[in-house]
């Protein structure tokens, strides 16, 4: 398909088109990666408009119940939503997230989803730069809601944190008295957390749970915060709580934006990423030096058992770096 | 001096040596750096055996104080102690944090202790460096305590809790029943969090303080973590609290070293900080190539705008790079 083609496909809302052309993204022949480039600054002036929600939480917290549920009641208020993934350790075969549809029954049938796997390619880097563009390409084609869900583990929430308007951390309550402790710097991260599966005798027990994460909250948030993330209870299941999660999110979008502040966090988004990524590929072209590529593993060694300064090796590094050049 | 004579007298302790060494560490001359490479390489070997204790809070909240007595406290037991400075906003005119040993009055008069003021040298990265460089002298001019002092903003915490092996964050008790909000992050950095001036009349707000902070702190931790930074009230003017403060350091270590933890965080600290100044560096070379020092700022522009996706951003650069090599 020509580019030209796919443009015009996809500013029709066309899904084929739409489900090709991250295809074409995702590719990392050479023809491809120049029109998907070109296909990009086609794009890029018909995107930003959609509501980006992140979603995070670990596996058992019911994020696809969840997804599946709320994504279905905004598609039937009439709401283009579309789904994506960022999990760096999802295999082509049996991902650990949205390996397949049967995940998000409901939200699968409904004619205003898109449900895309996360790419399977994988670095989180180059994981992390298809779903930003991908994001770009379902706007484009009109989903209003892009929602982008990743694990609650390692640096994968980090990188969906900064690529959307909203974060949410999924938690459950814990057993007995006790709540399970929650990963550091979660609340860095957290626009809100949801305690899922409040339902039935469970009930209770989540609502104590989000009592005791606000009051924690409250502590760790400085008094002259625009947002305190609140914290609310949830049931994917059951489908309640999820009308006051999405009057959350808006609530935040109208503040942010009345603030200033939703075009600023955009903003530097895009540029903070942009040097993230610039520094992630000055490093790998390092590797095509063969000298550097041969030396720095050694380096590594070195400075990891205290034989060498790091600040020498990075030296010796550029010092490498500028004899070749 | 000859590095030959600058290593004979530092590994004998000589503090006037020791300043002059830190000094042509600081220094951009060429000669000086070829020289201090050279010593820092000499030295490396008898480093790395101090107790490396990082201190952040906000003016106000009584560092200077609390190091001056803390200090003072463990040079009376026979410790030799150094204290550094992280702070890229001082300046070589009334630098905002250890512009003059006269805010360690006591401390400074101990012939056991060496305090070092910051590098008034420009960029974080650059302190940050020079810290660590002087590390290493002040750890083989035989100080078997080294403080690293910050003020509590923005990324000097971070690259100061990545240097060290306990980050203690000192925090004040809020007036009334309000807890001050604490910054975002901090507890993902402390090891322990000290609440200082806790006495007088200030004292049962300060216990207060304590407990509040320390049922906040477990709900973030999770269960299994080897170790939950701990909440204690302290008070450096009246050298109150400040026994158990060490303890709690010492015994941080010793859990650390049992559980093998300690040598991998010294580790991973090393190889970590090699590559996040290998990247800074490389950003810093794009600045060389002219095209690239002219365009990257455009490029930003169009990227913070939405006019340009930042990977494409990115591919425009390393392009640019290729073309120039």
């Amino acid at each position: 398909m020509k580019v030209q083609n796919y443009k015009d496909s996809i500013l029709a809302g066309d899904r084929a088109a739409l489900a090709r052309a991250i295809t074409l993204i995702e590719s990392t022949k050479h023809s491809d990666v120049v029109e998907a480039k070109e296909l990009l600054q086609f794009l890029l002036p018909y995107s930003g408009r959609a509501v980006r929600l992140g979603i995070s939480g670990v596996p058992g917290v019911g994020k696809s119940t969840v997804i599946d549920q709320l994504g279905t009641n905004l598609s039937l208020q009439g709401h283009k939503v579309a789904v994506l993934a960022v999990d760096p350790t999802s295999k082509r075969t049996g991902g650990s997230i949205l390996g397949d549809k049967t995940r998000m029954v409901q939200l699968s049938q409904q004619a205003n989803a898109f449900i895309r796997p996360s790419p399977t390619s994988g670095s989180l880097g180059g994981v992390t730069r298809k779903t930003q563009e991908t994001i770009v390409l379902v706007e484009a084609a009109g989903y209003d809601i892009v929602v982008v869900e990743t694990v609650g583990v390692g640096q994968s929430e980090v990188a969906v944190a900064d690529m959307v308007d909203f974060f949410l951390v999924l938690l459950l309550a814990g057993g007995g008295d006790d709540l399970q402790g929650i990963k550091k710097g979660i609340i860095e991260l957290a626009d809100m957390i949801a305690i899922n599966k409040s339902d039935g005798e469970n009930i209770n027990r989540a609502k104590q749970a989000a009592n005791d994460y606000e009051n924690a909250i409250s502590i760790f948030t400085p008094k002259d915060t625009l947002w305190k993330p609140p914290v609310i209870t949830i049931s994917g299941r059951f489908n309640l709580g999820l009308e006051e999660l999405w009057d959350k999110v808006l609530k935040h979008r109208d503040l942010m934006t009345k603030k200033g502040e939703f075009s600023t966090r955009r903003q530097n988004q895009a540029v903070e990423w942009m040097h993230k990524m610039l520094k992630e590929e000055l490093l790998t072209t390092l590797g095509k030096n063969s000298r550097i590529a041969k030396r720095l593993p050694e380096l590594e060694t070195a400075v990891r058992n205290g034989q060498l300064l790091a600040t020498r090796a990075v030296d010796e590094i550029l010092a490498l770096l500028e004899d070749n050049t």
